[in-house]
């Protein structure tokens, strides 16, 4: 296809998108197809000759908009946002366009010094330690997985150059909470650690935040034993709840016993934008590494998630490679990001943000955040007034935990009586709000019984879509719909 | 930014798009920055204020463009291609404009289905084998990683649900070449098995290709000494030479040792669409695992790495995560991604594909292919004929390896006499050929010795560009530009 052709399409493109986003508060949220659904639809084989752009712009319309969830609807308030702000997808598709290749610093150096710029804006607008340096990644899995592994290395002093992890002695450690992210768990596995040697930290019963008494009592036990901490990955904004793990209180046991402390804050990292949330990382600065994600609540369209470490020429010598093809007379004097993570080639991904930042403006973003705060708090605040409903974890963020209580399932102090009704209460009522279209709720596990997420924040979501949700909710937990 | 301000942004943008690919041929091929140029024409702090987007067009122009290495250009040879076909953009940019969250099939059922039919599309275009099922990452270094992961984990019977690495008896070994590409040792390295259990297996020194008996000796060794092959990484098309392995005397290798064998076709898996080259991967039915990347020579734009694997389930039960706000009630019939790779959050990459196959189609991809093949089979020949110069590997595919040699450097048998006059010449003329952008070639060494790699395959490459690039080489060779 020449330039002439796509500009034909890319303006029928354009059109459609833009269409397409006007009319998503009209489509239902969850997607409406079953299994196998979607793949029926497609032919078996790839086609030999061309098709016409019109057909496949058809097809995308018919097959592929009824079969995803609409994550960009303004009552999608299912698991964390995942906002694709329209500025942000004018610079991924400049990315595109482009067709840049990210290997080495000559291979694109506009590629890696506008990261360098914007990693660095957003550091400053999270007031980050100034001297921290940052990299985008693909996912907040990725970034756990690259700390990790920055914290097995340290701790064995770069066993990678000798005979690895096998060659060590005495089990090492990692600690965490039962409600860290399911990636922590898979990047402990992964890095070679062993599921056996991850330690889940006892949590507070009424914030859900890790007990620094406990990990206290964990690391000294550990030792005691002859077993090696290695990291310690405290969360900032839960997924279930949004708990945050006490960052003042967790960075001089990590720093005593010389553990990496890495902190996931993938969905809490926005927050960071407005002064009156920095509370979230307060002792941060102790810290070897954090981790947010843009692609989440900021809205600069996935996948966009910032690393950002306090020891930068650590990191480069676990991941650096530089074979003879990819030298350059530069080398000295320039960053390398493939050194930084675990892909060599790279996207362009800096240009997402760069556009994001400068077409919406941090001012406009940061009013958006507060919005969302606030209306979650104002839904916190129904649910608690409401008979029959509670709230099941501080409002710490943009996401409300609730349930609803049918008399004889729970005690007047809380305690759950019938976990079976209560269980086929929430997921009974959560499945109708899901499976009218109307919203989308999560539906999660807490202290072993099941309740719902309602997580504001998508771009679009004003405050009649959180008072609509309510009602929703209100009829789905009476039966109706 | 609403879908109004979106949609003539998005206009403007297409038309920047089209002007830029048709100006491409009167550019540097090289960037032509200096270290920081680029940064420093950014400011230091993210806007207040929203920019207008003519602004930020402008910007795109003004600094990105010059400070890109150009390599949709038609005589880019250096590196490896890196296409970024136009259709595949437009696949790209309706992705953007989704903004579909791949976090498990029920987020975005025809983000997996699409994906699972345009896998299964390209293994029939290649020829896999039928029973294999594939997944898209974002590079080949990171399928890599996920397949010595899977090899770690199939050789210690899932350690990492136990005491990991460090509770497993006797070294873990892994069989590779020195032609592999760095991102092997990264793997190696990044698995936990520590380079120091990392073989470099002999080549032969006319074809480059990995040694059935020199690896059948160093795994017989190994297991004499209570070692453990793990894992043979085997490269179909190595970065410096595009050296094939011969998989059909390594697979019953492989097999005899119980080490899982991951082929790397990352460059040359575009040409197993045509059936004349499908000897490259003859035994590949007994591999375990295969990653090729559509964002090299068949131009998917980046990122975008196929990873098949003949045991699914193995893969899944490595990689699988499932806490209880990701379930849903279809789990056991639909496929879930984000247990085939480290990310949780996929965006939807198999739209760019879906496009590139179904704009372009098949048969037109294969005489590109071709094309290039024959080109490169040209240059070749030219180069083998004009005195002084010479063709130092075979042209397996559409890389040619090639050095001019001045009087006294080399002797007629092509033993290097004087390897500093050589290197120093060799980097010389190199040199010119990229500082004046006129054309780019990538200096790699082979033998201890500075060669240049000329990779044809940029999609606007004709056999025009290559006769140009061959005028270019000789007149640097004599010192001129």
């Amino acid at each position: 296809m020449g330039p002439e052709e796509f500009r034909a399409a890319g303006h029928e493109l354009i059109d459609w998108i833009a269409d397409y986003r006007a009319r998503i508060p009209q489509l239902p949220v969850q997607a409406q197809v079953a299994p196998g659904e979607v793949a029926a639809q497609l032919p078996g084989r790839a086609p030999e000759q061309p098709e016409p752009f019109g057909r496949v712009l058809a097809d995308l319309g018919r097959i592929v908009v009824p079969g995803i969830t609409q994550v960009q609807h303004p009552r999608h308030f299912g698991w964390f946002p995942s906002n694709a702000s329209l500025a942000s997808v004018l610079g991924d598709v400049a990315t595109s366009g482009l067709g840049a290749l990210g290997i080495t610093w000559q291979s694109a150096p506009a590629l890696t010094e506008v990261e360098q710029v914007v990693v660095e804006w957003l550091r400053e607008l999270t007031a980050l330690p100034p001297d921290w340096q940052g990299v985008i990644q693909d996912t907040a899995s990725s970034a756990c997985l690259v700390a990790l592994l920055a914290a097995r290395e340290r701790v064995t002093g770069y066993s990678l150059t000798r005979g690895g992890l096998q060659a060590e002695a005495g089990p090492l450690t990692v600690y965490t909470t039962a409600h860290a992210h399911s990636s922590v768990p898979k990047a402990v596995a992964l890095a070679g650690f062993g599921l056996a040697n991850l330690r889940f930290v006892e949590v507070d019963p009424v914030s859900y935040a890790m007990r620094p008494e406990a990990l206290a009592a964990a690391l000294a036990q550990d030792v005691a034993a002859g077993r090696r901490p290695a990291a310690v990955v405290a969360t900032v904004g839960t997924t279930g709840t949004t708990a945050v793990d006490p960052l003042a209180q967790i960075v001089p046991l990590a720093r005593q016993y010389g553990a990496w402390l890495h902190v996931d804050a993938a969905m809490a990292g926005s927050a960071l934008l407005l002064p009156e949330m920095r509370w979230l990382v307060d002792g941060v600065e102790g810290a070897d590494s954090l981790a947010w994600n843009p692609h989440k609540w900021l809205g600069t369209v996935l996948d966009c998630s910032l690393l950002y470490v306090a020891d930068p020429d650590h990191l480069i010598r676990v991941m650096s490679t530089s074979p003879s093809y990819l030298r350059s007379a530069v080398d000295g004097e320039v960053t390398q990001y493939k050194d930084w993570g675990i892909p060599l080639g790279r996207r362009f991904r800096a240009l997402k943000l760069w556009f994001h930042l400068r077409l919406d403006g941090a001012e406009a973003i940061r009013a958006r955040l507060r919005r969302d705060l606030a209306n979650a708090r104002w839904l916190a605040g129904q649910v608690a007034a409401a008979p029959g409903w509670r709230v099941l974890a501080p409002v710490n963020l943009q996401t409300v935990v609730l349930r609803h209580e049918p008399p004889g399932t729970v005690s007047a102090d809380g305690a759950v009586l019938d976990a079976g009704a209560l269980n086929a209460h929430t997921l009974g009522w959560a499945d109708r709000v899901n499976a009218s279209g109307a919203a989308l709720v999560t539906p999660s596990l807490l202290d072993g019984t099941w309740s719902v997420r309602v997580s504001v924040g998508a771009e679009p979501t004003e405050r009649r879509d959180v008072e609509e949700l309510w009602r929703l909710l209100q009829l789905a937990s009476r039966g109706e719909s």
